[in-house]
């Protein structure tokens, strides 16, 4: 139980507060390339109000629109090369997860010599991590990711047809302005994949990090307790406010570091499993969650079982003295959950056929693997398991 | 739920990380006060590991030893004047929560102008908060107060026979250095009342804060249950690594702001009572709060039963269908797991017979009170209020 932690993010968190977002920002810069996605943000008005507000605060904005969901490395440079070009000091990212991960590797992108991907984990010729960045305010509108408060982003080489990702001190968030008000116009399905994501943030740590981590372990299972709380009720109407708070601060401390430090987690397969799927299908990254994580714990509490009987008995209340059947009960009320709040949890609700299931364990295990070859985890799983595993999401 | 949050504290944590302190300080400085207490840490090596650390790194050590129990303004000036006619450009603190505190405040003092005392809440001409602190190291020796990570410091004005406390941006330390072997030679009263200021430290944020925070509650739930499920370990066998790693693990957590986060604590009534009481008495802060604890427990939970009782469910599984009972029920295990690990819960343990409960009430209430003059928490309580639930701990 060694580690070292430290988040120097300052959070600002509350309905309302996008209308601080120039006084915050005029703190750090002057001239700010403003990262959004598709344009949701222009429909609904918060575009306009960020805008609005640092322009009030005396805060230059240069919009640099188009982000797309599972952001490109082309999108990155073209934003880097925007923000250098028009002398930004500040960027600001206002989105969800795409939007905010490639904000993050734009500002450090201003700074980096050299073609950016060598940054990513999976670099083929070596990680060479950032070392400074534009300073990066995040204004989620989406409750998901973490991304607001945290060091991490994942990108999508398009060229190579591959995720990766980067995690470095630099790419900490100066400020996150989280606004749960953005999001009371998040449709239902997006919500429910949101909440599917936060949730597989904590289950990631809690199955795969080290044993004997109590306190991580009653904060992750805190973490999933309010998402089933109220996650349905944000997803049931998306106008109640207090849900949608409930489920954006979760979000936020799911992946903001509170719940892992100390933990270490030895891997992340859910997520590197997902990462393949949709480098190759462009799926809804929550979605695609949804169908791993249920069939990767049916796996892995096969191996693990009284690892998975304490997350049904204490997130479930389940009490079955078989500690395999308590396990697997465990894993199909989650799953029943994801499904319950409207996630799909196979793939064949995702419109994938499994014709390609060996080529998603074959690439995940390229991407990412331990000296022995296997995808990193609890347990370490050979390509024929991750293969065995996906079959039973078909 | 509006809130503002930052930590930039860096936690360094492990068995052994005293080893460490050194490499870490010269990063930050070149000549380092290094305040201790009464000499335990000289007793038992500590003091002598931390010097080696530091002179090996190249960092100067000026000593400034006898930091006392519930420690006096007049130390912390000392300090200060020690710090700077000395040319420290850092602050390290060696020992447990007076140590912490005092050096702190030494490292605002260092470039306050005026008596420092005017930085304190209870100021009597006003609070003037520091802005600039000397960078601080803290390396606990006890698992209990938290002040190693996050941004108050309590001190006790000697000559006005008054504890108050400051809490400020500068203070947060640069980094926790926080090695649980450092405590395994803690007797079994100082753990215990350690973990009683731990725990305490998340249930007044419990009882005290707003409705509708249900990630942060069972924050605080997840540290009572791993301070109940660890603790008695450190005390039954003060050797044991594990738990003394557990246990100081929650005592950071608890009070570094990753629990506190949004719940707006209205006030900490329990510590405020304690304070007068050790002002008073100069009583261990930890053995204060086993006895206010409880009896401020039992006085708020006839007032807010649902709160107390959701308590008593999470935390003892009792299911008693009357609210009030389950409540007062859970007060009472509460009580009976603090005496178990052998803290005083009545004032007759810590010596006293009551005779001054009044001038207790009295000077809690002169020290601070809301504009209808009663000790602010939930309940707000009048002056005979705080006499009648002290003289349930007679």
């Amino acid at each position: 139980m060694n580690f070292e932690f430290q988040n120097p993010t300052r959070i600002v968190f509350g309905a309302g507060v996008l209308s601080r977002l120039g006084e915050v920002a005029r703190e750090g810069g002057r001239r700010a390339l403003l990262v959004i996605g598709g344009g949701s943000v222009k429909r609904n008005g918060a575009f306009d109000r960020a805008v609005a507000s640092l322009k009030a605060a005396g805060v230059g904005v240069v919009a640099f629109e188009g982000v797309e969901p599972n952001p490109r490395l082309a999108t990155v440079v073209r934003g880097a090369q925007l923000a250098k070009a028009e002398q930004c000091d500040l960027v600001i990212a206002l989105g969800g997860g795409s939007v905010m991960d490639a904000a993050k590797v734009m500002a450090a992108t201003v700074y980096y010599e050299g073609d950016p991907w060598e940054m990513m984990v999976h670099s083929p010729i070596g990680t060479r991590l950032p070392t400074r960045a534009l300073p990066i305010i995040t204004v989620p509108t989406l409750a998901a990711t973490g991304s607001e408060m945290n060091m991490g982003a994942v990108i999508t080489n398009e060229q190579r047809v591959e995720k990766s990702y980067v995690i470095a001190d630099c790419l900490y968030p100066w400020v996150a302005l989280v606004d749960p008000a953005l999001t009371l116009t998040v449709p239902a399905d997006q919500t429910a994949y949101g909440i599917c994501d936060l949730m597989t943030h904590v289950t990631e740590g809690y199955f795969n990090g080290d044993d004997g981590t109590p306190l991580q372990d009653r904060f992750a299972e805190g973490v999933i307790l309010t998402a089933m709380e109220w996650g349905p009720k944000a997803v049931a109407n998306g106008q109640d406010l207090e849900a949608r708070a409930q489920v954006q601060w979760a979000s936020v401390v799911a992946l903001n570091g509170w719940v892992q430090a100390g933990a270490n987690a030895v891997g992340f397969p859910v997520h590197m499993i997902e990462h393949t799927i949709s480098a190759i299908h462009d799926v809804a990254h929550g979605a695609g969650l949804a169908v791993v994580n249920p069939a990767w714990m049916r796996a892995a509490a096969r191996i693990r079982p009284n690892r998975f009987a304490q997350f049904s008995r204490r997130i479930f209340g389940l009490e079955q003295p078989d500690v395999l059947a308590c396990a697997l009960e465990g894993v199909a009320r989650f799953e029943g959950f994801l499904g319950g709040i409207g996630c799909p949890t196979r793939l064949s609700q995702l419109g994938l056929d499994g014709t390609l299931i060996e080529r998603y364990a074959r690439e995940t295990l390229q991407a990412i693997h331990d000296e022995s070859g296997c995808l990193p985890g609890r347990p370490a799983m050979r390509e024929a398991e991750v293969i065995d595993l996906l079959r039973t999401a078909l």
